[in-house]
């Protein structure tokens, strides 16, 4: 939670934080700023003064409205920097920088966070140093500091997720109403315009649904069929016809634009009928699906679900990334991951994740899945989970698992 | 162009290049994948062994759709270089980067892309070139490598761009009948059914409009009346009802979900009447724009132009941000800039920016604009222009300059 931030500084020895950027690509600076928009931002904490937002003059607005004080970066003129400096760039960004963290008391063990390129976030912290004597850059691996208190959502963030994820089963309500009222011809979908409905029209209907409900398909979401649904992260064929008696995976993990979080929830579903093998392809990822929702519980690492999850998957002789990690094929990503500003966040249900337990106010996915694209399907079942004050699971996907979609 | 990237590498003398991240953050890597998603990808080019692209198993066939040669991260397993790391993230994540450097032949001088938290980007490419000491890591200062060969645009980016334009152009056109069809009421549009249409209305008509056109509100689009459109980057107070006779500034900067590519343009209106005070002012900002538009050619540096936008306006007696780089009221921003994959990239027209002359195939916004918000008003007028291969200019932004939305 933000309110965790001092103690997270005390933790890592920090005498100061400053997470520099945009607020569009540095989801730690959204954090902060409580989605007041920003292009250039830097939120600089020290230890002893507290926080200070520095904005560009065209935005001290947006800046202003976060309650925290706010510098205009315009109060360190670049163009007089940049004079001084020959036109040097890199010796005019030190040299401004170097003004402003003597102005705010900025020395010892100072963490960088927020979005950069790569090479020149290295190339400008090392001249930083070289630059600043009694500044001790710190960078850290993730999950950094705010990943930390991001991980934890206080009563308010829960809130506004469980609204978003209102809004996203909303639109997949709306999104089988529109599929059942299509009628099918020789097991292919028909639009009344007697031409086969297509993936690309059901993606046009399901972004329709999206902006009526003030959400945002940043990453696209997936509707995918048959074979396409054996890749986990394909989205979706746009000329491909619907087809009944398919597996199709609709995976959507939209955006609230109003407060900036995501939700994320997977359901498969064949259109008309269901063929027998299939359908027992569906009934093992569901049944794997509520042992892993009964058993999660907080007190426990996130790795414990997703060994849990593979050793159930290898009981029923599938292949699991546990056992080979070269696997194309069967059970082959992690079980889940923390939500929030971003669609991927921590806490995770992976083998890879730090060996933190689950605790209240982590949300996560819960979505196991099989993969065989060879054999032309694939099955995901996935919800977003919050464990509230008490512990107790808040399901924020609150829609019913159906298996058929019936047509006319 | 991308054809520049082997040139580019030469005249920065780099044996190899790596552009490492998320295609959704990272322009620069989507800008080498053509749009096919990755989640984690990573470009790997050495100068004599050409690229290389790593995805995950998930994102395979994204990966392969671009044409390059994939490689799979699991081919590198991390739980392998976990264990052998006894559970040490980053000895693990350097462990990896070395053997897969070490099989592609990497060293020399290595130019490193793409977007990272700044922290982590210095603590791992300090640690790197501890580890391979045969290796020099170089970052570069804006503009890199990739924004050199993004900003000039090949005929197909062209009219890909063209294309963003034509639907953004569309919106606008249904957004100004929307507007028209409403009647006002002392000097306030209302709505059908009696209550007052406010921004937070018409900007739900935008993104239904935006969707219907596959373009996607990436960073949310101004629509601001009176004072507030005299503070830039103010996106409009959604409860504010609309008034005839106020400065509404509407600029609107959309993706094209397609290609990926951005387009720009802002149009300032007067619902119903313009106070002939008012009239003036927007008169004023649209001879500087004509001006401009008439006079920008390739050969000369951006910054020649935000020059003669600051004279032009300093002649009618407006404040201008050349001569008070502080000034809050006036004209107070640059000229223009760059577009593509970024909403906002190289050449730029402001006295900034590099020196380099424009170009055939440079993309660029000119957007001259007038700011007095404790007036209560603010005028921006922008189009998006292309350089072609002639020099000519291609205007993207094929729109015609109305003062007055008539109203019902």
């Amino acid at each position: 939670m933000k309110s965790d931030i001092p103690q997270l500084m005390i933790d890592r020895n920090l005498d100061a934080v400053v997470v520099y950027g945009g607020t569009d690509v540095s989801s730690d600076l959204a954090y902060l700023t409580g989605g007041a928009h920003l292009g250039e931002g830097m939120y600089l904490h020290t230890r002893t003064g507290g926080p200070v937002l520095f904005s560009n003059a065209l935005e001290r607005e947006n800046a202003q409205s976060t309650g925290y004080p706010v510098r205009l970066w315009s109060d360190f003129p670049f163009g007089r920097y940049l004079k001084e400096a020959d036109n040097d760039m890199m010796a005019a960004r030190l040299a401004r920088w170097r003004d402003i963290f003597i102005e705010y008391g900025v020395s010892g063990r100072v963490g960088f966070y927020g979005m950069s390129d790569m090479g020149y976030a290295w190339r400008f912290l090392s001249a930083l140093e070289q630059t600043m004597p009694d500044i001790k850059i710190v960078g850290e691996i993730p999950p950094n500091l705010f990943a930390q208190a991001r991980q934890t959502k206080d009563a308010r963030e829960i809130e506004m997720m469980r609204a978003a994820g209102v809004a996203t089963t909303a639109v997949i309500a709306n999104v089988f109403d529109f599929l059942s009222g299509h009628r099918a011809q020789q097991d292919t979908l028909i639009k009344p315009n007697g031409g086969p409905l297509t993936i690309g029209d059901v993606k046009a209907f399901i972004r329709l649904e999206l902006a009526r409900r003030n959400l945002e398909d940043v990453h696209e979401h997936i509707f995918s069929q048959g074979r396409d649904a054996g890749v986990p992260h394909n989205v979706g064929r746009s000329d491909m016809p619907l087809q009944l008696g398919q597996t199709i995976i609709f995976d959507i993990f939209p955006r609230d634009r109003t407060t900036g979080y995501f939700h994320d929830i997977t359901r498969t579903i064949f259109l008309g009928y269901a063929p027998d093998e299939l359908a027992e392809k569906w009934l093992d990822v569901k049944r794997v699906f509520d042992e892993v929702m009964a058993s999660i519980r907080i007190g426990e690492p996130g790795a414990k679900y997703q060994m849990m999850t593979c050793e159930l998957f290898e009981v029923m002789n599938y292949p699991t990334i546990c056992s080979d990690p070269q696997t194309m094929v069967g059970y082959i990503h992690s079980l889940g991951h923390g939500v929030g500003l971003d669609i991927h966040e921590y806490p995770r249900l992976s083998t890879y994740g730090p060996p933190t337990p689950l605790q209240p106010g982590h949300v996560v996915t819960v979505e196991p899945g099989l993969y065989f694209p060879d054999e032309g399907w694939g099955v995901r079942i996935e919800d977003t989970i919050a464990f509230d004050e008490t512990g107790a699971i808040v399901n924020l996907s609150d829609f019913p698992y159906e298996m058929v979609i019936p047509v006319k």
